[in-house]
């Protein structure tokens, strides 16, 4: 994409209205703006990045064995009340009449809608175990939206649902969304902690916050010394074998949000005990057959009728935007780690209008497809350093007279600051597609 | 995928509601399910055509040089009380009252936001021209829900919208569009003939309707002859070409839907005349300056300061699916196009739990990769066979325990039902990922 045609309004003062750094970032480096309080409209570079979120949380989900679905923001209240939650969820609900007044609601979750459509297509045990996933918007309507789209009202989510005969086959459910999720932060470049968390209005008795440690994080965690000092690569997991002992390892260590400190336990860890702030970045719960009791779901069975058992997972796509950025910047911008950069390599002209200059640049671009964001803009030098590093691709490629006419370009690393010198031959197979 | 496991239920008996053969189709082959009036959850083997639909829109807007973004879903009333829709546009809005008694809506059309977004980025008319677009989920409060996804409430639409600075570049954007459009339908497979239309509650004065021909269409429309006979071939596009020929050629034929009709400019086409059923599958729309005036999208010029020249442009993306069911269907089922099957092929087994036939299948199944849904479920030959027609893969690959010991596997295309036997080597590098 060339810069001067993109729609990328980069801000140059901070906005008065953003608290932290990822609202103020996403709003200076022209990914997201305000359509009205805590309802964001995405720009074409913050949609690149929501996108490939998205994608990576889809492909775990995928790989363990979860199908994908698509369920509306819509919801009429009925099935809200086959479960009883209609009354009981309070003003974060946004509720809604039709034109012929009947009762609607946008989906803040979505346990009673997945229900009706297992319970109305699986009649045999002999189709369980299912998990039933979906990545869309939902609406929670918060008193005070804030801190951009880390508490916003409309939000993306994927939720994924999982429907078992037993608890022990639902236990392996619950794990094999549990590695899914390590997975997914692993492959974005998070460090996410797995800590025992209340079931909340979910219900249940089971249940895991993950969080991603970053200074300005919304909650105090309380972790054992082991998890800041983990192999945070990620594992290769294979889904059809017993995943408790890798869940049991994870989980065996002491790591607590505020609300569930053990005063007594945090006494013998010692010097192992770290305190420090985190973004919740995902949360499953194995409830059992709160719902599927409520609302009748049922297969039959060699032993007769059996009610299921459930467990719901949800990860806030939108909200890890900003979680990512929340661990990954600086005074001069973002640094996107790769596999979520909106591109992976800023191409910056030093000489627009130079020949020789503007001949290598348009080679470079049109080599690199699809990943490279070509600042092809007549500006100062400064101003286009500014730029990319506030919109912090992970590579910077920098082509400029002198360069092009000793055959080499500058390449700096984002993240490290690292430069270095390229051949314009390596430099055009660097980032080829 | 393999069936076993695969979420796919399809249903014997074809439902009551279901009046249409889009909609009948798509609820017995277990694509979608109603959730509320109009209103649908998308189940696998729907989700897979709704997203390589909208796939082809993306990359067709893409190739057009339109730039995607992504509005929210919910909208503040204040942006239509500044356009003066707000109070015009009737009972179809979904109004709705969040917790602090503001007013919002649910978007039916994205005119007022993406203006708003257009205006706080763009001050000068350097950064023109520019088409934005997103494909987002929409509500419009149809008093009558039915016919499936065709006519239902809340429904997946991509709407784009173009800033020119005067009224001969805005015929340009509007072309691009109008190319785009025919690209877009002719890779899905159907022909779409564009009609001089009504531009109604957008406004503006030049405006087309894109309508597929089925024997079930809405309305009646009245063509040239010539339209019928067209090659449909995709069409290679240079948007850097003045694409007007193109557009007067395609436009010049006669082409209207039952408002417009021309009762003396129809007696002087004698037999070329031809009368059908269409269905709506896009509408375009230049407007001018409605919006941008009376919401004062400004941008600097030489000339002083211009109020810019809007168009916009929808494509209903979950009618499509619906259209494209209706364009190709049999009594049997449904006969996917390929650009847009769920599947490419269909493998059935005819006898489970035969070691050469599990084995042989397991082997084309692997190499096959994400295109092949696997019929691995006991069940007689007849039940696979009419589950396979009915899903409408665009290719079905039999494997019998003799044909396995001749070597052979059976191929059926499902289009023209012709069957021809290919020996396992080939059957492998067929359809290999």
């Amino acid at each position: 994409m060339r810069l001067s045609a993109y729609f990328l309004p980069t801000l140059k003062e901070t906005p008065a209205e953003a608290q932290i750094a990822s609202h103020r970032l996403m709003l200076r480096a022209g990914m997201i703006r305000q359509s009205a309080a805590g309802i964001y409209s995405w720009l074409p570079l913050g949609l690149r990045v929501l996108d490939k979120v998205a994608d990576i949380v889809r492909e775990e989900q995928d790989r363990a064995g979860a199908q994908e679905i698509l369920m509306p923001t819509i919801q009429p209240a009925e099935v809200w009340k086959e479960s009883g939650r209609y009354d009981d969820y309070g003003k974060e609900m946004l509720r809604i009449k039709d034109r012929h007044d009947r009762e609607m609601l946008y989906g803040p979750t979505n346990e009673e809608l997945v229900t009706v459509l297992f319970r109305d297509a699986v009649k045999s045990y002999k189709a369980l175990p299912q998990i039933l996933y979906h990545i869309q918007w939902k609406f929670r309507d918060e008193v005070r939206p804030r801190f951009g789209v880390m508490r916003g009202r409309e939000f993306l989510m994927k939720d994924a649902y999982s429907f078992d005969l037993d608890p022990a086959a639902a236990r392996r459910s619950y794990n094999r969304m549990f590695m899914a999720y390590m997975r997914t932060y692993a492959r974005m470049g998070l460090k996410a902690i797995p800590m025992k968390a209340d079931t909340g209005p979910i219900g249940g008795d089971l249940s895991h916050e993950f969080h991603v440690l970053a200074e300005t994080g919304e909650s105090e965690v309380f972790v054992h010394k082991d998890f800041i000092n983990m192999d945070w690569s990620q594992r290769d997991i294979d889904y059809s074998s017993d995943l408790q002992p890798m869940v049991d390892e994870l989980t065996g260590k002491y790591a607590v949000t505020d609300e569930k400190r053990d005063l007594e336990h945090e006494k013998t860890l010692g010097d192992n005990l770290v305190s420090a702030r985190g973004i919740e970045v995902g949360h499953i719960f194995y409830f059992g057959t709160k719902y599927s009791k409520a609302m009748n779901a049922v297969v039959n069975s060699p032993n007769g009728d059996v009610t299921v058992e459930m467990g719901s997972y949800g990860i806030g796509v939108s909200r890890l935007v900003g979680a990512l950025i929340e661990a990954y910047h600086d005074d001069a911008g973002i640094k996107w780690p790769e596999a979520v950069a909106p591109f992976r390599v800023g191409l910056i002209s030093l000489k627009k209008g130079d020949a020789a200059c503007d001949e290598a640049c348009e080679k470079l671009y049109k080599a690199f497809g699809r990943e490279v964001l070509y600042d092809d803009r007549d500006e100062r030098a400064g101003v286009k350093f500014a730029d990319m590093d506030l919109i912090g691709l992970p590579w910077q490629m920098v082509v400029g007279p002198k360069g092009v006419a000793a055959g080499v370009v500058e390449l700096k690393n984002r993240m490290t600051g690292e430069k270095s010198e390229l051949s314009f031959e390596e430099a055009l197979k660097r980032f080829a597609e």
